[in-house]
């Protein structure tokens, strides 16, 4: 089920859960971007969903502008989905949800690592700033209100940054 | 819908997308590592989500770590659920989720920065190579068996490395 962003629609994690949709949208993702899938057969053969479900995530990912839809049979008719820039910039996310998964749920051992494609060197994926290069971690980094925030946006921040406050002593 | 992950649980991103389970837990991660949140009527009431869906969600984040219950009332008996550090350093990923939405889906300007917690100052996520802190990007970053691949994983990798090579000229 998809959740009622009403109330979120503000919050660019949010926004990002609405736009690639579903888990399967990561999935489809990941085909396209590591496996250089683009044909529907393609993503149907290697996800195992079912056509309805893959025709709508496709069709979700396009409007949403991660992929551009090209014909390339006239016939039978049939398109095939290349990811856009906006596509490909996805990929820092699936990595860093890679790292995730290789440091806490392979407790036996990786079995997929990221690699450089040049020298097949192993590569640990880390969310830093960009300007500092500092690794942001909950302990250092917080959000604060952007330039286009609302009046209630700004409203729950400082709800929540007090609420935050009184909630570091519980935490470890 | 949640994906059937058989063929792919080796996958580290499938994994990941199995253990999170569901974009609802993203925006429960999100409420207890951004606005302190522990309690089930706090979720509750920040999401808007029924409150079988977040029991069922908050149970799975549980039982995967990266929550702990902890009873805060005996009578009438009342849990919390605090991060743990696997929860706790989810947070990397969230961040470069908000990254990505500021980049591409906030054209009329963000609503919401990530931010140090100590200066207030306004950081933008960025995903690199923690050996060498270049960036980790689809032209420069691809995948590759880890130590515990097996056989089949490492016949799909060499599949997808050759359909990989051969979409080049097709993306841009």
């Amino acid at each position: 089920m998809q959740p009622k962003l009403a109330p979120l629609a503000e919050c660019p994690c949010a926004r990002a859960v609405e736009t690639v949709g579903e888990w399967w949208s990561i999935l489809i993702l990941r085909d396209a971007l590591l496996r250089g899938l683009s044909r529907f057969d393609e993503f149907e053969r290697s996800l195992g969903i079912a056509p309805n479900m893959l025709a709508r995530r496709l069709k979700h990912l396009a409007q949403s502008g991660l992929f551009e839809r090209r014909l390339y049979s006239e016939r039978p008719k049939r398109y095939e989905y290349v990811l856009t820039d906006k596509g490909r910039d996805f990929f820092p996310v699936i990595a860093a949800l890679i790292g995730y998964a290789n440091r806490h749920l392979a407790p036996e051992g990786a079995s997929l690592l990221l690699a450089e494609r040049e020298t097949g060197a192993p590569v640990i994926p880390v969310t830093v700033d960009a300007a500092t290069l500092r690794s942001i971690t909950v302990e250092r980094i917080t959000v604060i209100a952007g330039p286009r925030a609302s009046a209630g946006m700004r409203e729950r921040l400082a709800r929540a940054a007090a609420q935050n406050a009184a909630a570091q002593p519980k935490s470890n």
